[in-house]
Parts: structure tokens; C-alpha cells; sequence
């Protein structure tokens, strides 16, 4: 781990030195993105079983899972671990519903209501990676809150593979309501869920993870179909003081070291103590770790250790940092929460773990990476709901308006507009 | 206008048979767009000074339009526009405060704290377009709810031109709270906001209309910073049955016509009379029309006049169409709000003409088009706040999900996952 110290000006320097990065977008990927959509929209299905044949290596005649598979996954799932993915799903709807949003109306002025409306987008789509990165708790984050939103059709997506879809996904999508689930991934799977295909039913937004040729065609078939973000590498920034405990640091840390080389781990403290005990047990308990090499190789890249001159520089590399998951383990956490500008999740003490969010805690997991906590929002029953305004006047509250809009319209070369008023009070024209 | 007749489903398939059309985003566009962000990102206001020589003809040594510029465009602007200006902030205010969100906190669980809490997004950037479609109406919907949201830094952008920004822009912005103006515009606009400049800040959310090049460059900056949606041409929808007045649907159907050659105006009406009489009015009240040759030509390519078999086809096809402005003239028009599934914004009643929202009615102006409003609103106050989760477990409430944690982290092969809870109950390894 790299060891960054100073005040926050010189703090600040180093890490913005780290940002500046090439695009990640690179011309060649949203190149061939591009051909995969255009072939997926006009070919359709004929299209989607060459490039699973080249690229999945699958022949697939029919892409959808039959409910016989689902049902079959969800008997033959591990009883325990239906148990616990149950907890789960109770905790993430208990905490999802309470985001369940209400139009309003307005009356305030005689003759006008104002408000707003909500309703459920009606289809959603769900992408969910293959291979290792294939996580049934990601597949309960993505669809509950589409469930309690409303939303009528989910639809699941993931690409298909010489051993199957493996049986936790499918049980996991079951558990949480997913509607129909089809054998197709990559940029070929995203272009038929905003297309639609003979077999595969355009959607009106799709949301989930996936590798940079699904990012790329997510990015342009956006505007075609709504689209969550675009997700980059995993990252912590842990935010400790000398009541923190290092071992508890260093098992946070490689929980999400261990997701994958690109993933950040960064601990950001006021006491030199903490830093130094905490880069020990990372590296006493990195020995013995499954996905040493993945979670050595993250530290090594990815993995800070921030020795920050206050509590408030702390704040202020944690604002700048953005980061997605935050665990602020000082002594009265909760008196942070102010201080706290930009982040994904927030975890508060020394016993809410970041895997306690990943699983089971109830706020969900999809967050905003790579510092887009500025602008953007975890993964909620709000994505699967859109707003309607609505207006009524009588014709006194217009003629009341009336000159307003007539001058603003004139003001902007909008003669249409002006004549619209003007007619409803008889004026000839 | 093209006559649409007969029942649901044979009016769909014409419908759809005009929706199937080529990309809006060429590849010509994204391939120009991206070598200009690659050289606003590396050469910054060097680039930006050469993009502006070349596409706007004009030499700018200093971006920043002057507080002095800025304040003179207010204390010189009509009185009576200015006041009609100001009807319009206090409606668009009233209205946007309503939308203002509050975080949530849950103590269910013993042990358990939940919650939810909100932030403005620091720093937002306004594209506004030059030349005619420079609407001091439109500075006001994009500014007012980034400053009830608590945006601490709004930034507008507009392309400079022989005759200077527009001194109705210029007020609107003061009005409205606009902290600094720059002369910029396209995509070097675009990528400037969103990597900075020497002159121009770095922004965190990019949102406002532009035309196909800033539309394209919104969608490659996606991701460093966020943007609201990639607008397309206004169109609106009036549901009229024989109650309504021809003369008005004619006169709300032009206000349309007259934005843009690509403007769609729809009728959808269970009567025929309605539909012959109206247009008849369209054509008498077009010779007299300044902008009559933009509104013909919208008309004739994307006018229609569909007459419904029945009332639950009209608001099928509404749906369908999922319009940017729903027009509903019909007897009892709020008993029909059950109906509207998909729709931007909804004028109910015969004297809720729809340049009435477009000024001073107070919900936003800015609105999903094309069919977006099937997964996309209304520009809102929402949009310029995030959401962060929270969560803090005592020691014993942590315990009691461990084992759940657990087994859903084995499942999907994490185990440094499980560890992080393992190890706060000194489990060894």
C-alpha cells in the first residue's frame, strides 16, 4: 500500500496526480459496440446467436430460461443459504419501502392545481455478469427495488456458458420477483433489451454491472432506454482514529481488495499508530486469503494509507475522494455524518462492516464509483419510478397569467405561443 | 397533417412503422465530438480559443462574461418582461420547493440504525443554445431548481456570437441566480465543463439542450461527470373529445409547430368533427403565422390527426406515445389522470394551454421527448441532489445477520467478506 502523508494541500496533489487517466472509453471498444448494436436492431435473434457463438462459444436456440430451470434452481438452492439470501431480501425491502415516493398537488391559488404524479417504468432490464462476478445478492440489489417501484415486466439477462446459469442466480431471481430470465450477455444482450428481438422484449431501461463492452453499449443505447451508470472498479475508504481496531481495518480493507485487481482499498487516519498496525494485519491476513493474488495485486495498484494532518483534512480527502463505500470508524461516528459531502454508503462504528451493506443490511449495494458519489446516487425504488407534473387553470386564473406569458413568449420570438392565450379571450387574429 | 383512423391496434402499427428510424447519433458526429474533448481535456483554453475561432468565427481572449456585463442586461431590460420574468421565478419556485427531498431514518431493529440523507451537488453547468433558440424562459427551468436544490456553484455556458449573448438571457440568468456566464458553446462547451480549464471550472453535472454536437458530447462525458438527458425535437399531444374548442387546439398545436421544423403536433380525438374542424383551424390561423414556415413543414412531416375509436383507445395511443406535453380536453379531464401512464407534463381542461407551462405555470419546461417520458421526468430539484445511505450495527445486531453474511459471502466465493464479520468475533485465521 502506498503511503501518502502531509497536509491536505500536498494530499490533495498526490491523489489528483492519480486521476488523470486515458479514457476509459476507448475509440476501438465503442467501435465494435457499435457494429453489435446495429446488427442486433436489424437482425435480430440471427444476429444474437452468431456473436453468442463467437463470443460465449454456445449455440443457443431458444435464450429463454424456462420457469421448470428457476423453479428447479430455487429447490435444489443450499436451504441454508436460502435462509440467509431470504434474510436478506426482507432487510432490503424493509429499508427500499420506506423510499417509495408520493405525487403531490398544490391548490394554493384560486382556479390553479399544480402537482405531481408517479408511475412505475414498466419493463426493466437486468444485466448480470458471468462467470465469478455472477453474485446473487447483486441480482436481489438490482430487482427489489424495481418490485417495490411497481415495475410489472423484469427481465433478466446473463450470458450463457458450458456449465450454465449458475443455480444461486437463478434462485436469487426467483426470491426477488425477476419476471423472465434469457441466456445472452456482452453488448449483444444490451442492444436486444433496447431493441427488442424475436425472442428478447425491448425494455424501457437497463440497469447492472457489467465489462467495458457492456459499459460501451449502455452509453449509446442511452436515450433509446433509460440506463443506470456506468459502474467502475469497487472502492473503500476506511476513516479511522485511535479508537479504531487495524485487524477490523485490514478484513474491511481486503473485502473489497479481494473483488478484483482494480479495486481500491484506502485507509484514511489521524493516528500514525493505526496506519502502521493496520498495514501489518493487511498483511498477515492477506497469507492465508483465497483471492490473495486478485487482493495483492488491488493493494498494490489501488491501496492507500492516508495519514491525515486533522479530522477535518480527513473530511476533506473523503469529500474529495468521493468514495463509494465509507466506514467511518472514530470515536462518535454519527457526529461525522455532517461533515460528509459525497459518498455512496456510509457505515458508522466499528461493527457496521462493508459486507454487512454488500449482504444483508438493507441499504443497497449499487453505488456510485470512481468518485461519481458528486453527482450521482445508489441504485433505489426512484430509478424504477418517473414523475408526471400536471397543471389546471380556469380561465380567470389564465387571464390572470395572461400578459405574462404573452410578453415572455414575445420576448422569445414565439408568436404561436402568444396566440395560444390570446385566442381563448376572443382575440381575432 | 397526416389522418390516422381505425381502431388501436391497426393505428400502432402505423405509428410504429414512423417510429423505426436511423441513429440520431451518426458516427461522423461522435468521431468529431470526441477528437474536440480530447483537445478541450489536454490543451484547455488553447483549444477552446481555436473551437471558437473556427465554428463561431469570433476571438475571445477572456470566456467570462463580467458581473458588470451581466448586471447592465438586468438594469436595462423591460420593465414589464422583467416583471412577467419575475411571475415566472415566484410560479417556478413555488412549484420546485414542494420537490425539495428529506432524508429518512430507521430504528426498527434494535441495535440497527438505517437511513437516508441528501446533498445538493456542489457545482452545475447550463448549456444554453444560441442564436434563436436562446429562451430566456429556459435559463430560469434549468437554473431555479439547482438553486432550491442548494447547488453553491451554477455555471452557464452560451456561444458567443457578433452580437453578444442575448441581453434577455443575461437577465434571466441574474434573475435566477446564475453565479458565472462564460461564451462557449458546443462541444468544446461540453468538454470544458466537464474536465475544466484554465477559465472554465470543472463541473459536476452538465445539464440543458444543445444541438446534435453537444447532445453527442453530453454522451461521451456521461460518466465524469452526469448529465440530465440528450433532449430531442418538442412535440405535443392533445386529447380532445367534443367538448373542446378547435380554435384552442389549433391555436396549442401551433405553439408547437412554430419551435422546429422536426416539432410534432398530435390530435387524438374520439370525434370527427373535432378533428375536421380543427384542422380547418390550423390551416386559417397558419397564413397569418410569423413563423408559418417552420410550422408548416413540422406540420406536414410530423402533424397528425388520429381519431379514436373509443376513449380507452385515445389514452392507449397517448401511452404509446409516451408525449413530452399531453393536452387533455375532455369532460371531467382529471377523472382521465388514472389513464396517463407515460407522459412529461399534463394540461387538464380547455384553458391549460400548454405556453402556459412552458412560462409561468411553475412545473418545469424541461421535459423527456421523443417517448423518454416512459423512463425519464421532468427536470426537478431531484436532479441536482444525491442520496447517501447509512448504516450503524452494534456489536450484538451484527452478530445476529453473521451467519447470514456469511454464507451468502461463501456462495459467491468472497471470503475475505466473510472474514471482515469473522474477525470482530475473534474468529482466527
Amino acid at each position: 500500500m502506498k503511503w501518502l502523508q502531509g497536509d491536505f494541500t500536498t494530499i490533495k496533489e498526490l491523489l489528483e496526480i492519480e486521476r488523470t487517466k486515458d479514457d476509459p472509453q476507448t475509440k476501438k471498444t465503442a467501435d465494435a459496440v457499435a457494429a453489435i448494436i446495429q446488427a442486433v436492431r436489424y437482425e435480430g435473434d440471427d444476429a444474437l446467436r452468431a456473436y453468442t457463438n463467437s463470443f460465449d462459444n454456445q449455440d443457443i436456440l431458444d435464450f429463454r430460461v424456462s420457469s421448470e430451470v428457476i423453479t428447479e434452481a430455487l429447490n435444489s438452492c443450499d436451504p441454508e443459504l436460502l435462509k440467509s439470501l431470504t434474510t436478506a431480501k426482507q432487510n432490503i425491502e424493509s429499508f427500499h419501502k420506506q423510499q417509495l415516493a408520493n405525487g403531490f398537488v398544490d391548490t394554493e391559488k384560486a382556479g390553479v392545481v399544480r402537482g405531481q404524479l408517479y408511475r412505475p417504468i414498466e419493463t426493466v432490464g437486468i444485466y448480470v455478469p458471468g462467470g465469478t462476478a455472477a453474485y446473487p445478492s447483486s441480482v436481489l440489489m438490482n430487482a427489489i427495488p424495481a418490485k417495490i417501484a411497481g415495475v410489472s415486466r423484469i427481465v433478466m439477462v446473463t450470458p450463457p456458458s458450458e456449465a450454465g446459469i449458475p443455480s444461486t442466480i437463478l434462485a436469487a431471481a426467483a426470491l426477488a420477483g425477476v419476471d423472465e430470465v434469457y441466456k445472452i450477455g456482452g453488448a449483444q444482450a444490451i442492444a436486444a433489451l433496447a431493441y427488442g428481438t424475436e425472442s428478447i422484449p425491448k425494455v424501457d431501461k437497463i440497469i447492472g454491472p457489467g465489462n467495458r463492452f457492456v459499459a460501451a453499449a449502455k452509453r449509446a443505447v442511452f436515450g433509446e432506454v433509460g440506463i443506470d451508470m456506468i459502474a467502475g472498479p469497487s472502492e473503500i475508504v476506511v476513516a479511522a482514529d485511535e479508537t479504531a481496531n487495524p485487524a477490523f481495518i485490514a478484513a474491511d480493507l481486503l473485502s473489497q481488495a479481494e473483488h478484483d485487481p482494480e479495486a481500491a482499498a484506502i485507509l484514511i487516519t489521524t493516528s500514525q499508530t493505526i496506519a502502521e498496525q493496520t498495514e501489518k494485519a493487511v498483511t498477515d491476513q492477506l497469507q492465508t486469503l483465497a483471492r490473495r493474488a486478485i487482493a495483492e495485486q488491488a493493494l498494490q495498484d489501488h491501496g492507500k494509507i492516508i495519514v491525515a494532518a486533522s479530522t477535518a483534512d480527513l473530511f476533506e480527502i473523503v469529500n474529495l475522494l468521493a468514495p463509494e463505500h465509507l466506514e467511518i470508524q472514530l470515536e462518535s461516528p454519527f457526529s461525522y455524518l455532517h461533515a460528509v459531502k459525497h459518498a455512496g454508503s456510509i457505515f458508522l462504528g466499528n461493527y457496521a462492516s462493508e459486507p454487512l451493506g454488500d449482504y444483508v443490511a438493507g441499504p443497497n449495494h449499487v453505488l456510485p464509483t470512481s468518485g461519481t458519489a458528486r453527482f450521482s446516487s445508489p441504485l433505489s425504488v426512484y430509478d424504477f419510478q418517473k414523475r408526471m407534473s400536471f397543471v389546471s387553470y380556469t380561465k380567470e386564473a389564465l387571464e390572470a397569467e395572461k400578459d405574462a406569458i404573452i410578453r415572455i413568449a414575445e420576448s422569445e420570438g414565439l408568436q404561436a405561443h402568444a396566440r395560444a392565450i390570446q385566442i381563448r379571450y376572443k382575440e381575432e387574429f
